[in-house]
């Protein structure tokens, strides 16, 4: 189990009418607020009455950036950033999925420095600061909620970069699942396989010393088998629903990490994705990680896929090795593409096969991904084409 | 799921050699240190010098109380609180076990308040402030190294009291897990069954729709059941001991208690067993448990049992329910008494039938545990005959 320091503060309030702790919250960061927030639907359901109620309850002034988009754009933080200097704003509330708080926290970082905000993923310019940044979760999927990390797109260099910054940690979030209760099967399909594929970009490691944490990343993923079918078919489930949450954040913040020591597999390939295609980033993951598992596997690390099958989907122990890896890797893909309805292929979400060789070398602009196995562009070309 | 508020920013350095990172948070908190340890095995383990090596690279001058007791007494509070007044104590360093830490945040609490230490367990005095705690542990067993918790013994008046206050929370712990290679067998056997007891005290909940959660303790409950025997058999075994170490934080603090509604049972009960006879927590806690959960038994709570039995024991989910849930029981008896060589019985560690009455109503001192089951006086004084 490699050292490790484990550090994080970011406060949860988790339940129905979660946000009702949100005037608290704000008052300890100060009076001025940036609501972040994406295409309007909280507009809709309600939820942005209840914020801005929160808001005045706590005495604080807001101004808004709406409109942030899915795979948010750098544009969006150049525009969130330019409000919080003119604006002189102390707090950063981002309410909404994954792209709105993904985006906020990169608001938060621009608004400390005066270079353009492009140039913390381009020239990796150093993070040393950021305003806070409260979060309000209405989809179960990134975990953005409870980690450091952020993803941002840049359209013009067909470039999509996550990175992680301490300063970035939300503050606290909110966790109300009643607030995924409209959130359609799609997305609630494609979350699931966010959630899935987070626990599986560590789960697949070739770390073995970690039985503690591989067992809890097996019950994590017991869950989202379990709920993400029930919420499909009854979307205002709260226990399935508030399973599906709570997993979405623990699935991707510094607990699953703690020991681990490689890099991860799949996220790097679908950022290629969505870069140049802008598709829904979990069904990128989705098509992408059954045939990723299929392409690793060997005589020397069927180990791990015996435990994945055997652990989570209880395939009779006894079988060859093999075997239950291959059924493994089946009954995955069953998952995905029976229970959840996304689709499978590269074809069917129309990614042509003429980007794999630019998308697999901007895959692996380090030279190569140094994940559960060792991959090169052209390894991951093969594996873009057992997508097809 | 009931709502719940997490927040839980205490800091982990974990692997070997964590307590080279002490003196950077020591330098966090203040100048003047009041270092907290127990019987001296720190000084033969070298562990004492390491610390204050630190405390000296920290630029702090140092304090010290020594020989602070298993179940850890309130005089010690006292003489640790006088200390801090005196010396104008900035930052406490707890070096030892539970109880030494348990102490540690207690001195802690007892420090910023002008009356008795006791009062916060007699008139449950408010806790409002405390000084910063810092701890690095060498045992792996009761958790306080990651929670707000802490117990204290007063052999005047024969208590033995827990409280729970969130000003008492670590800052930083510092978990090393080659400083657990010399505890002894005996005491890494009681520890494990303390980990285990706090697993189960939270995972035989009334509660069934915590999926996520209840999934992750038997992953914590495996790992205790697979690694002590490793430990014992080879006590420097790294796996092992890690594994046993980031299990004991998680088993008992605020992720573990996440939507959970009740009350814990084995442990006020065996309180008033090291209350009254001074025996090892863990142990007491070992007697106790097989019993409680024999005890509980019925058609009702049956499936918690099965649950249990299936997924931490492996036992076939074919056989009838309620033979699964004793052979569930069985298995537990058989790892804290065969594979941790534990007593098993009242008559081994010379606990008194006379006396049990009188601890069984303490036992409840509120009127009833509210636990998994509800058990009166009279409940708790036959799971004691059971124990005999």
């Amino acid at each position: 189990m490699k050292s490790f320091i484990y550090d994080l503060p970011t406060k949860i309030y988790f339940g129905e009418n979660a946000t009702d702790n949100l005037n608290s919250e704000l008052k300890n960061y100060g009076k001025r607020v940036l609501l972040c927030y994406g295409g309007g639907s909280i507009k809709k359901t309600g939820l942005y009455d209840k914020v801005i109620e929160q808001i005045k309850k706590a005495g604080s002034e807001h101004f808004e950036l709406c409109g942030i988009e899915p795979n948010p754009r750098i544009d969006s933080v150049r525009e969130g950033a330019k409000i919080c200097k003119e604006q002189n704003i102390d707090v950063i509330l981002a309410v909404g999925g994954g792209s709105t708080l993904d985006c906020a926290k990169w608001i938060a970082a621009a608004a400390k420095v005066e270079h353009d905000a492009w140039d913390f993923f381009s020239e990796w310019a150093p993070v040393n600061d950021a305003l806070p940044v409260l979060t309000v979760l209405t989809l179960s999927a990134t975990g953005s909620e409870m980690n450091c990390g952020g993803v941002i797109s840049n359209p013009q260099t067909k470039d999509k970069i996550g990175r992680l910054a301490r300063p970035l940690l939300p503050k606290a979030s909110f966790l109300d699942p009643t607030l995924t209760y409209t959130v359609s099967a799609y997305q609630t399909a494609c979350g699931s396989a966010d959630i899935l594929s987070h626990i599986l970009e560590v789960y697949f490691s070739p770390n073995n010393d970690l039985y503690m944490l591989d067992r809890c990343l097996e019950a994590m993923m017991k869950t989202v088998i379990k709920f993400t079918p029930i919420a499909l078919n009854k979307p205002d489930d709260y226990e399935a629903r508030a399973n599906l949450m709570w997993t979405s954040s623990w699935a991707i913040n510094e607990f699953s990490k703690t020991g681990k020591t490689h890099e991860w597999s799949c996220h790097p390939m679908e950022h290629e994705l969505s870069a140049l295609y802008d598709i829904t980033h979990g069904l990128g993951l989705a098509i992408l990680t059954p045939r990723f598992l299929k392409y690793c596997l060997n005589e020397q690390n069927v180990d791990k896929y015996v435990q994945f099958g055997v652990n989570v989907f209880d395939i009779d122990k006894a079988l060859p090795k093999m075997e239950i890896a291959n059924l493994a890797i089946d009954k995955l893909s069953s998952f995905l593409f029976e229970d959840l309805k996304l689709d499978s292929t590269f074809t069917q979400v129309k990614i042509k096969q003429e980007d794999f060789p630019l998308m697999a070398q901007k895959a692996c602009e380090g030279g190569t991904i140094k994940g559960f196995v060792e991959l090169t562009a052209s390894d991951i070309e093969k594996i873009f084409e057992m997508c097809i």
